[in-house]
């Protein structure tokens, strides 16, 4: 034992002091509430999960990006959960046939990465998913692009902070081949476009080369990530934009109905710069951006009709996205829109201030018990001082609703009530406290 | 890739589908709203830390029940936290001589273990750490464990079902030196005193003679563990009961007044057998167990005043305690109670049915959209069925408070709204149903 050594948090990961949590709670409360008016209901799955969980859609390079382990003496290897998508699955794939259709679910799991830290990217984030399983066709899409808008509406970013930049595997991919990808590479191109942005030129050039992609076609591959056509020019225009076939872009057609349904054409983008890099991905795919695009994606998902027979589960269709805490919680400190946490935070329903007298003592422990019994948030000073003065500014400091006073009057029985945002301040019984503090709160 | 092929979830860990998911944030509701009643703040910290924060204190010993690991191509070992504390710790030693005094935190991490699953026992739990940093008297002590009880108390669990045993370090040690273990050997005699009813008695008998027990020694041990004194009687009769000097439960006939003030003596029984296996205890300890002696403690927690200043902060006095979920979680199913979770689990406020004419079908969407843009939670079917009692009955089946029917009454402009609790029904403007859902939930 070391008394006195100073120990460091691990890097790229996160303490949350109160300030921290509020604005954690806050976005999680958002998260939340989007998904229940959408019907969803929430899950969870464990921390960490068999290694091969990952490593089978994924090949043993994921490898290298997973926190993996395994139990001193033991013989398994596990790894701390990177994405959500394999466990939902393997949950899904556990209940089979039994499974209600659909099923709607959302979690907010913590999540891994074992890669160096960088803005917006952290080792442990905590991710939102939204997942709608069973639901073949884009009005599922759509109902999830709407839970995530929800959420950043309650937020307060409005389409003029952050876009829907809409895509799909099928366009993606026929403009990919017609760049000369062949199609048993299509995954690894779709993993490459990507990550376009986040490598050097030349390194990406020298990859696509690797994948049929010349220099010419790797320019054309740029002028279609520039490109993005406001989703209410309609999805037809996809294609005449981009010289594909009509069929290419069938599905973000019957799309944009629904979209316009739940009135979100307004906030979207058609952009088939947007692959998403997971081979999972078989339809539809999107990602949520800030407007200035300082910052990597807020959001991120698409369609994964695969995805849970891959796992042992029935054939399934399937769609859903991620959000990420970190990205959001820069955007909102950003933005001015981290404020809204602190005034979402719990506030004390009523600070006891006492005289000091031996009445004021004996009465205040047991009165603050029972207001709490009663459902009420209640403090009072746990300092050595019964100076009134110093009391009522720690009254105000935590921002308490109002003031209960353990004066003189309580030889009578009496104490004074004072509401600190209106200022009024009564003599009142002691067994009136509850049913005035409960009254002025329902205000 | 292979397709088809299934997945367990790893041993000791869970999946948690909606309905054990409510429960458990049945269980978290409960313990947010316990500690903001009492002024207690949240916060959080990383899933893993170094490792050394764990070894420190408790030696190597200690690596074979933690998860560690290290990055791929790093050379820094991490562990999974399996204990709140010692984060706690770090972040308070981080903040140093600008932490606000007394410091009240709570957080409901993940923890893990790498032991073999047992009942109650699993290798990922969820555990709530209340903890009050900077009070040096048993008043905080008191606070602490009536958080616990408010907590448990919400939650249903009345002292017929749950008692705090309560005990000193002190006091413990005095004995335990009366017995003749020398004071160098008195952290591993707790320690192992804690882990009694864990092992074999001849394991125990045999490390208790290393450690200055023999066998008469050990029968007094057992004697001591099964008395238990009602906290009513006053803790002065525990120096009576054990031939102690009162001395040695001075703290305890502090505490008891702190408990009385908050109606707690009732909750509360003084015993001595509660050591608490963790080094860093120094003054009082307590356990939560159910009375019928079926289960693990339910929480436990104690004071440790020289706790931060071991992680390289200042000398803090500091208290609290943890309670996990699992044990709780079946103590709840046991009693009946965990029913209340489904009880507290989101309703719909209103499910919307479409007789399927073209007019309703345009209008069902865009309703659901205003209505959940004003913050209701609202549910349609998925199905292509319109048939009108089928989406009745889907409709009671989620426990939807109203029906909304778009019929052919939407021709006016009109739609038949139910309340499915009273089974009122009237025909309204389309534009009054958020109105008339909103007034009938407040009611």
């Amino acid at each position: 034992m070391s008394p006195g050594r100073s120990f460091q948090r691990p890097k790229g990961m996160r303490d949350f002091l109160p300030e921290a949590m509020m604005l954690r709670s806050h976005i999680e409360s958002a998260w939340r509430e989007a998904s229940i008016r959408h019907g969803f209901e929430e899950i969870d799955g464990p921390t960490f999960e068999h290694l091969d969980l990952y490593t089978v859609k994924s090949g043993d390079g994921i490898v290298s990006e997973l926190f993996s382990f395994q139990r001193a003496g033991g013989n398994t290897d596990f790894a701390l959960r990177p994405e959500f998508t394999p466990t939902l699955a393997r949950m899904a794939a556990a209940q089979g046939r039994s499974m209600a259709l659909p099923t709607k679910w959302f979690a907010m799991p913590d999540l891994f990465r074992a890669e160096r830290p960088q803005k917006g990217r952290l080792r442990e984030h905590r991710q939102w998913n939204v997942d709608c399983i069973g639901l073949p066709g884009p009005d599922a899409d759509a109902e999830v692009i709407a839970v995530a808008i929800t959420a950043l509406r309650l937020l307060g970013l409005t389409s003029d902070d952050v876009r829907v930049r809409i895509s799909h595997r099928g366009a993606a991919a026929a403009l990919l081949e017609a760049l000369g990808v062949p199609a048993h590479q299509m995954d690894d191109a779709f993993t490459l476009v990507d990550r376009r942005g986040k490598m050097p030129s030349q390194e990406f050039q020298a990859q696509a080369a690797g994948l049929g992609l010349d220099a010419p076609a790797v320019q054309r591959l740029d002028d279609i990530a520039a490109t993005r056509i406001p989703a209410t020019q309609g999805a037809a225009s996809i294609a005449g934009t981009h010289g594909l076939p009509e069929s290419a872009v069938a599905d973000l057609v019957e799309l944009e109905g629904h979209l316009a349904a739940r009135g979100l054409l307004d906030a979207c983008d058609w952009d088939l710069g947007i692959v998403r890099g997971l081979a999972y991905y078989t339809g539809t795919v999107w990602e949520i951006h800030d407007v200035a695009g300082d910052h990597r994606a807020v959001a991120g998902g698409g369609r994964y009709d695969q995805l849970v027979s891959l796992f042992g589960g029935p054939d399934l269709p399937a769609c859903g996205f991620g959000m990420g805490d970190v990205v959001l919680g820069l955007l909102l400190q950003e933005k001015g829109l981290a404020d809204a946490a602190m005034a979402a935070a719990p506030r004390p329903d009523v600070f006891i201030v006492s005289s000091g007298s031996d009445e004021a003592e004996a009465r205040l422990v047991p009165l603050a018990t029972s207001l709490r019994d009663n459902g009420f948030h209640v403090r009072h000073t746990h300092k050595a001082t019964r100076n009134i003065g110093k009391q009522l500014r720690e009254a105000s400091g935590c921002n308490a609703r109002h003031v209960l006073i353990l004066g003189d009057e309580l030889q009578q029985g009496d104490v004074t009530l004072k509401n600190l945002a209106t200022g009024d301040q009564s003599i009142m019984p002691l067994a009136d406290i509850a049913v005035a503090i409960g009254r002025s709160d329902a205000d």
